[in-house]
């Protein structure tokens, strides 16, 4: 697919349904004066349980989607995607695509002082096993424990931030964790950081969490730069955002989320 | 959509994913002779926390599969897809449609004494308010007190189905209708029935758990027997099973629950 692109185009993110707005805000405090185009695919959420092959075909439709818009990067704010997806998106098109996989397991590793780092995510982006591939490349003496944590997405959605059974359920999962003694936690899906602070209580004050949405924001920023994409005018821009079902229900969120007004529009699959 | 079909023709099921599966046993053991082919939407579940619009598009997409494969009937096993669907799908095809609301209430309606009864679901299935409509207009005088359970599915997936959270879960929505008294309560889901015994547990055994499975599969031999279309030959039929993603998993669930050997193929979307 062909890429008309230039510095005044938008930054294209998606995901699979409303996790991706934590990278939205991190992108709009980093690079204010940069259009954003969001797909979320609320008709086909959530990824985290599906599989490689429905992933990398969901990952591609969107990126289309995207491009529809000329984006100039896209930015996969799935971890599932970024797990399975990226390196056929990059093989696919010529725009830079970024995931949010990498910018994550760069800071545990500048992070970590005893070289135990803790992965929580969902089952997809756990069996695809990139973060501890990525980790590996950056230094190959640190050692990755992986937990995929399945019921955390549905606990957020549901509210339940602070519920009895919520803080039972986190030390299920972190319980393997803890025993072997991480520093860094990643918190590798996008719906976690909604979680932090009890996910923050069960593991202690001693090990330093990590979201990927800041550290994604700056690596988009890194490369904009490098490729002469950052765009020239200081004017506030007019973001737009897309979702594939629950118009309404987005928009809600997004507001509360984002604090400015928002509207989006039904793409259909 | 022109629908080819014989009293030979298959018996269609479609649901979001596994769930229906409980129905399909209950066909086995009513039907012994009938053939199945049956759709899980895989690639889309759940339709639970889908929108109404979603879950008809998906409804009819799911019809017109099992319609390729000349089904004399498409049985609805999926409680949301039931709930919005049924009717535009009766509308839009001449073949037989049976879902799973009418048999469940109609059972309810039949079992309370007290006239009060439960009915639990996900989040589209309640705000649909099928399962009340069908009710009053089987007995007006009949209270039907509704509660969304959106946690349910994710546990019975995760398999926790003994685990220390999931009584104090099923405790926490289940509250509201011990207050109300009721003396029968519907499983409005395919996935309720395995959390069956915690759910009698909480509630107690004074209350009558309704499973839709078994009255649904009692409506689909009427409703062969009234258009003739039950099949003659007392042969051990072969069924079919389709699904839109994860076929391996799906195979190894199906498998176990059916206790028959499975080889699903992949539908594309």
């Amino acid at each position: 697919m062909e890429c008309k692109f230039t510095a005044r185009s938008a930054i294209g993110v998606f995901d699979s349904g409303l996790g991706g707005l934590t990278v939205v805000k991190e992108l709009k405090r980093h690079l204010p004066f940069e259009k954003i185009v969001y797909f979320g695919d609320t008709a086909r959420v959530p990824y985290g349980t599906k599989s490689k092959e429905a992933i990398i075909r969901f990952s591609i439709e969107n990126t289309q989607i995207l491009l529809k818009h000329n984006v100039k990067i896209v930015v996969v704010a799935c971890n599932s995607s970024a797990s399975y997806a990226l390196k056929k998106l990059r093989a696919s098109f010529s725009v830079p695509c970024v995931g949010v996989i990498g910018p994550g397991a760069r800071k545990a590793v500048n992070t970590t002082r005893s070289g135990r780092i803790g992965v929580i995510a969902t089952s997809a982006t756990t069996a695809s096993g990139a973060y501890p591939r990525v980790i590996c490349g950056l230094n190959p003496q640190v050692k990755v424990f992986s937990q995929a944590c399945p019921l955390f997405v549905p606990l957020v959605e549901e509210g339940w931030f602070n519920h009895n059974v919520t803080e039972e359920i986190i030390e299920h999962y972190l319980k393997p964790l803890k025993k072997e003694k991480i520093d860094t936690l990643i918190l590798g899906c996008t719906h976690y950081p909604l979680l932090q602070k009890v996910i923050q209580k069960v593991v202690g004050n001693n090990v330093i969490l990590i979201d990927s949405a800041k550290e994604t924001a700056q690596t988009v920023g890194a490369v904009l730069a490098q490729y002469e994409l950052l765009r020239k005018t200081k004017l506030q821009p007019k973001h737009q955002f897309f979702v594939s079902d629950k118009q309404q229900h987005f928009n809600e969120i997004a507001e509360k989320f984002l604090g400015c007004e928002i509207q989006s529009s039904i793409v259909k699959l």
